[in-house]
C-alpha cells in the first residue's frame, strides 16, 4: 500500500515570502510548484527548483490564473484557449528550471480558481489537460475523485493521480469543500487518522457524517495551513505506523 | 555565400496590436518571439509560433526585462542571477510553445535594454549565456560583433551567429549605435545595397565615414521600422541577385 | 433638448497604440478616461486629460478590473470591497492628472466586465456608487435604463446620467446587448437616425422588432467602432439638424 | 524642541503580508504608505489609511517604481516626464483613500530606487518635486540633507523635511549609506542614543568617525529591521526623556 504527499510550493514572490517550503520539504514526495501567474516568480522558482532537488521531492506545475493580487483565487471568465496557452506558458517555464538542474516535471496541478472551475467543466478541464499533454503524455495529472478532469484525462488515456485533502473536507462523491477558511478538524492526530483512513480504506465521513467512497494516490497538505508542518509530521507517521509507504506518485503509478 | 534574416515578433499583447508579423515571416528565415516580459502573452505566442511554422520561419527565444509599460527598453539594474532567471523562465516558456506545434528552438536573441547592456557588460552577458545553455549547447546566440556577448560565448564554446542590422548605423568595431529613432538611411535601396555589402565584402560605412569590418550570419530588420515589409522584400531581392542565398542561420552555422 | 456624446479614451499603454483618441474629441463632449487597470498607464492619463481640455471635453474616470492581458473584458468574481478599493484607486489617480492640468472629474462609467457585472448586481453597483461617492456627491455616475446601478445610484441621491449606445443593440427594458462583435447596423446613417430618435422620441427597436423605451442624458460611441469618426461626425451633424444640443452631461443635469 | 518619527506603511500586497504596520503605528507620527508600484494594493491602502487614522498618524504619500517584483529598489532609467506621471498617479490613487476617511496627505516620500536617484539628480528630482506640487504647495516633501530633492524643492518654495535615519550610517554630509543589509549598530540603545544626538545637537559619526551636521525634522525607522517595534518603542523613550515632543512634520515645520 503506498500514497504520495503533495504540497503547494515556491509561492513566495520578490520580497515577499509565504508558506514553509524547506519545512515541507522534509515530508513530501511531490512539489506543486508555482510558475509566476498566481504567485512565484522566476528567482523563487529557481530556488524552489534547486530545494526539491535537494529533498529528493519529485517536481510538478502549478499552474495558476494571471491574478497575483488575487493569489489565483478568484474565478476569470477566460476562453478555453485562454487557458491552455496559460499552461503551456507555465509549464514550459517551470520546465526550463528543471532541467536548469538536471530533473523532469513528474506532474501538474491547477492552482486556485483554476482547479476549481475545471472541477465541473469538461471544456476548460480538456484545455487543460491538452496543454498538458503537449509537453508529453506521461506528466501525471492531479484530479479529485469524479472530477471533469479526472474523466476527461482518463478518455484521453492520461495518466491521472486522485487526489485527497489532508485538511479539507469531502462531498459525496470524493470531491472537496474547498473553503478559504481552513480545516474544521482541529486535531492534527484526527487529520492524521482521517488520511489513513482515506487510503487503507478508501472512506472518508463527509461533514453531513455520510461515508463517501475515494481512491487516493496523493494526499494535498496545504503548507499555510497553521501548524502544516506539525500536521505532515503525523501524518507520515501515521501512514508509516499503518505500513503504507510514501512515495512520488510516478512510481506509485507506474510502479 | 549565405545568410539568415531575422526580426522581432509576437510583440502584441492581449488586444494590443504591434508590428507586421504575418508580412514579414514571409521574408524572414529567423524569428525573434517575445516571451511575455517586455511584449508577448501565452496567446499571441502560440499564434506566432503556429504562424513561423506554417512559413517555414526558424524559432527563437526575444527574453526581455520585466516591463511592459516601457517595452523592455529601459535599462532595470537587475543582478546576474536574476538576469539569468528571466533568461530561463521565458525561454522555457517559449519552449513550450514550440513543443505545442513539434518544433524546436533554433536560437535565441535578447530584447531591448538587455541586448543593449549585455553588450559591454561580461557578468550579465555570462549570466545571459548560462541561462541559455541550460537548455542545450546548440542554441544559437545572436551577438554583435566584438561584443561581450560574443566574447564569452565563444570562451563558453556556443554557437554565436554575428549580427548586423539593416536599418542602424554601425560602430567602427562592427557593432550598432542602437537609437530610438529608427533608420536615418532613407531610400531602400541603400539600406539594401548595405546589406549586400556587409554579407559580401564584409564592410560596412559608419556614419562618420569610416569603414569598418563585420561579419555577418544574420541581419535584423525591425518590423516596426516604417515600410518595413517593403524594405526586406528589397533586401531578400538584392541579396538573391547577388548570389547570396538566404537561409536560417542553424543550416549556415552547421551547414 | 439636450444629449451628451461619450466615447473611451486614453486606453493605450506604454508603446501599444489603441481607439483614435484625437479624432473622437473633436466631437464627444464627455471622455471616459482609462486609469491604468484595464488600459491606460500613467502617462498615457496624462497627455488624454492634455487632449480633452484642448478640445474642451469633460473629464470622466473609466475604471476596470486590474486585468490588462484581457482589456478589462472578463469577468472576475473580485469581493464587493476589493471592487470599491479598485475604484477608489483608479479616480484617485485619474482625478491627479485632472488636478494637474486645473479641471476637476465631471462623471465616472465603470469599464467593461466592470460594467456588465455591475448591470443587474445590486451589491457591486453600490460598492461601485459608494467609490465614486467618497469624492463627490456630485459626481455623475454614467447608467443603462432599468440597471441596478441606476436604481441604487438614485436611492443614494447620486446625480444618474442614462446611457444609450450608437453602436450596440437594445433590450427591451432600454438596457443594452453588449456584444465584442461591434454594431449589426452596418450604415452610419440608420445609426445616427436611431440616436436621435432614441433623444427626440425615447424610443428604440430592439432586435426583435420591439420598441423600447430609453431616458437618454449621453449616447456612448465605441472609439474602435469601424469608422468611429465618421459615425460620430454623423451622429453631431443629424443631431444638429434636429435641433438638439450636443452639450457636457453635467450642464444638462444641473442646466 | 520638536521631531517627527517616519515609517514605511502597506507594503504588503494581496496575501503577502510584509512589515509590522499595526505595531509601528503606535509610536510614529507620520505614515509613508506605498502605492501600488513597488508594493501596497487597493485594500491595502485603504486598511493602511484607516489604521493611520485610528493611531492618529499624519498620512504620507510613498511613490516607488513600477517593479513590484524588485520593490522598487532596482534603478530603472524612466524619463524624467515618466518619473513625474509615476508621482502624480500614485499619490492621486493615495490621496482617494485619505479622502476616503475625510483626511489630507501631509507628505511624500518616494520610495526605495526613486529616492536614491534623486538624491544627486536635479532633473529626476524637479520632475518629483513638480509632481508632487501639483497636488498642493503645502506637501511637505521628505529629503536628505544636502540632497537634489532638497536644493530643488527649496528654491521651487516647498516646505521640505530633513529626514535622517535611525537605522542606517551617514555620509559626512548627512545623507546615508543606503544598503540592504540593514543596520551595522547592534544595540537598540546605541541607536536611540544616536536619534537624540542628531535632534538634539545635529550632529552624527559616520563609520570613519567623522563628525556630520545634520538638520532633523523627521527620522525614518524602517519596519522590516530586525526589533523595529522594540527600536522605535526605546527611540521615543529616549526622546521623551530629552524633552523632544514627538509630533507630525506638519505641526512642526507650520510651528
Amino acid at each position: 500500500m503506498k500514497v504520495d504527499l503533495n504540497c503547494d510550493m515556491g509561492e513566495s514572490f520578490g520580497l515577499y515570502q509565504i508558506g514553509n517550503d524547506e519545512e515541507m520539504m522534509k515530508y513530501i514526495t511531490s512539489a506543486n510548484i508555482a510558475c509566476g501567474f498566481h504567485g512565484g516568480d522566476p528567482h523563487v522558482m529557481r530556488q524552489t527548483v534547486q530545494l526539491a532537488k535537494e529533498y529528493d521531492v519529485a517536481l510538478g506545475a502549478h499552474p495558476g490564473f494571471p491574478d497575483l493580487i488575487g493569489f489565483g483565487r478568484r474565478h476569470i471568465n477566460c476562453t478555453a484557449d485562454e487557458v491552455k496557452d496559460y499552461v503551456v506558458y507555465q509549464m514550459g517555464a517551470l520546465k526550463g528550471f528543471a532541467q536548469y538542474v538536471g530533473l523532469e516535471l513528474q506532474h501538474c496541478k491547477p492552482h486556485g480558481a483554476l482547479y476549481m472551475m475545471a472541477m465541473n467543466d469538461e471544456t476548460l478541464a480538456r484545455a487543460i489537460l491538452e496543454g498538458i499533454a503537449s509537453f508529453s503524455d506521461t506528466i501525471i495529472v492531479f484530479a479529485l475523485n469524479n472530477s471533469a478532469v479526472a474523466h476527461v484525462g482518463e478518455k484521453m488515456g492520461l495518466p491521472i493521480a486522485k487526489e485527497v485533502y489532508a485538511d479539507r473536507e469531502h462531498t459525496k462523491d470524493g470531491s472537496i469543500i474547498l473553503t478559504r477558511t481552513g480545516p474544521t478538524i482541529q486535531s492534527y492526530e484526527a487529520m492524521a487518522d482521517r488520511v489513513v483512513k482515506m487510503v487503507k480504506e478508501k472512506k472518508v465521513i463527509t461533514p453531513d457524517g455520510e461515508e463517501a467512497t475515494v481512491e487516493v494516490n496523493t494526499v494535498c497538505i496545504h503548507g499555510d495551513t497553521k501548524g502544516a508542518p506539525e500536521l505532515i509530521r503525523q501524518i507520515r507517521e501515521r501512514l508509516e505506523e499503518a505500513n503504507i509507504n510514501v512515495e512520488s506518485v510516478k512510481r506509485i503509478l507506474t510502479g
